[in-house]
């Protein structure tokens, strides 16, 4: 795997309204003037924690090894844990321990070293109440991003006792499959959390009819192709996305709209 | 012209919302962890082919001489062809073959050179159906500013038979002008497929009053001025934008919104 | 404090989905190759000056010393003057002389030295006049940022003739304080010209209870509390946030839009 010196990943809710991320960036650059810092995306829905965890695991593999920072935080200021993880594949996430950075930790071979740095020597004095990405996550992934040993950004800690939180799986049923919206782009594609396999598992094959029943127990039916060019405009269409999940679209449409999918629903696909 | 060794700058209808950019941002880092990437925009409307090669020609004065990654691509997956292109003045343009470059490419003096890319020894492998940008074009772009030739990048194709995509231009008429809507920006000013020459060809002056009958023919007047800073609070004018177009604004106001302009709606314009 | 080679800093209301903001970051990297650009945010409120500036002047402290480039303009292309500063803690600032660097000099120590650079010998000629952002303030923060002498980029002007923008202080009343709102964030956070002491100057400590009279003389309850994460959803908070200001919050929703703050509005507060 590439590893780039310097590199920090940056994943957060904050949005690119405020001067939240820029901030951030100043800070990063005050204490690691050589790092280079890729915005992996701050439109997470606002403390949206299993949104940002799916995109940082996800994205992970497109990513060079480095300092992965993520901050989506709903607790800020409250008992939550603020950590800084070293991977078996070499990566180091820091982040708050609230199930952020589990799955990444997951895709990453496990976390090999853990450390707690609510209190740890790189965090700017005094830590504010509300604003951790900059007083706290982000000085200590730039002091890590210039090759500071884990341990000493804070108190080591047990990884058996870190927050979890587990990326959902379709569960098949005898004629049918079970599977939840984990994602909403930007588009209204809406990614579940299933893939190719559990589709064709059932026999589905591409052209095949799937009847959706959708949260409200009304039913659409899409046709399963291989991508958006596949439909007709207008036709709902299940098909494989980029991370080779199963995803719904609306061809030249916004799915997520027009059916009234959430991130978190579950949809039943047999069938039609 | 300034060359920037390794430079890329990144143009789509991504969007900042979801991770899309930054995860072709990460794939061009472990190809080449010393490129700068600038994000020209991602703000193109979503498949406007169109706006997005307006853009692009428009912007490269302004750029240095790099790679020149652009990625708005409706018809990914169907059978378009993936490109990359050498021009007479030392640019690199990577792209989808539908005419999102090809403005882009006259305004760099034409193309030298040119290869297809769809099956690129450097793309990513499997390649997706619907994100071509992380998998195919990132990574070729990302190798190209690593300074490798064009032709170890995809099979050599021929120049001639790119797909073409021309910039409207102004059609005078016996006593006015024709002319299209080219761009909206995102505070409702207009850019129109005309310069400043055309209207003082018809004998037009700073200060003048000029009639515009809208695709719904309703009419309007608006002052010729040269900036903003001239124009009453609430007057629709027509100056000189930034770009050397005719372009409608109204002071302090939303000129698209309030007169319904969307780009490729025609104009006429003629004395008041 | 710590200093960047080549480091600009990078602030307007261009917002995000046009090419403005990218246009400006390839004038810099054609001027100078090494510049690492932060954009600090392009989220500002369309020509809001005072908004632009209030946030330049909080996050600097946060941000390397380097040059810091800010364009908030509704007078471009009319009198006002464009400038350049060196601040007396090594900092430069280049923008419009309309205030909006003001409160970011006062900050940084006050000015030791100011050129107009209108007629900079390192604009781009024609310099346009709607985006002075990319034919003037680009190329000489730019130039700046290759250590280029202040005076060379501009005529010398008397710092003491600049522009000045006051931040609104407190003031206190004789059972409680009058404070305008200088922020609202894309939370719907709204930030006042007070801090902390000025509130417990006036006897409140944290759990009291607030009486807040807004402009249109209705009146709020709120509690006075650490962060965010100490209120019940739906209440309506007082705490001080992140830069060491009060603040105006309410648990998990937007207190903002609920309460119709927006910047400029005068709030009282009192004891309940």
């Amino acid at each position: 795997m590439p590893v780039v010196p310097s590199l920090i990943t940056f994943l957060s809710d904050y949005g690119l309204r405020d001067d939240f991320v820029g901030v951030c960036h100043g800070v990063i650059a005050r204490v690691n003037p050589e790092a280079r810092v890729i915005d992996l995306t701050h439109g997470i829905d606002r403390h949206d924690v299993r949104g940002g965890a799916f995109a940082l695991a996800r994205a992970l593999p497109y990513l060079p090894a480095g300092v992965h920072l993520a901050v989506v935080d709903p607790d800020v200021g409250a008992g939550r844990r603020a950590i800084a993880l070293e991977l078996a594949d070499g990566r180091r996430l820091v982040g708050p321990d609230n199930g952020l950075l589990w799955p990444a930790a997951e895709a990453g071979g496990g976390v090999l070293e853990a450390a707690e740095i609510t209190h740890s020597p790189y965090r700017l004095q005094p830590v504010s109440a509300t604003f951790h990405g900059r007083d706290l996550f982000a000085p200590v992934a730039a002091t890590l991003s210039l090759g500071t040993a884990l341990a000493r950004t804070g108190r080591p800690c047990d990884p058996a006792a870190l927050v979890r939180l587990e990326l959902p799986r379709a569960r098949p049923q005898a004629d049918g499959l079970l599977a939840e919206v984990t994602a909403v782009d930007g588009f209204g594609n809406a990614q579940l959390g299933a893939n190719h396999e559990a589709l064709e598992g059932l026999g589905f094959r591409l052209g095949h009819l799937v009847e959706m029943t959708l949260a409200d127990r009304s039913t659409v039916t899409a046709r399963y192709v291989r991508t958006f060019a596949d439909g007709c405009p207008g036709e709902t269409i299940v098909y494989e996305d980029a991370y080779r999940a199963l995803a719904i679209a609306i061809s030249h449409g916004d799915a997520a709209q027009t059916l009234g999918l959430r991130v978190g629903a579950e949809l039943r696909l047999q069938a039609a």
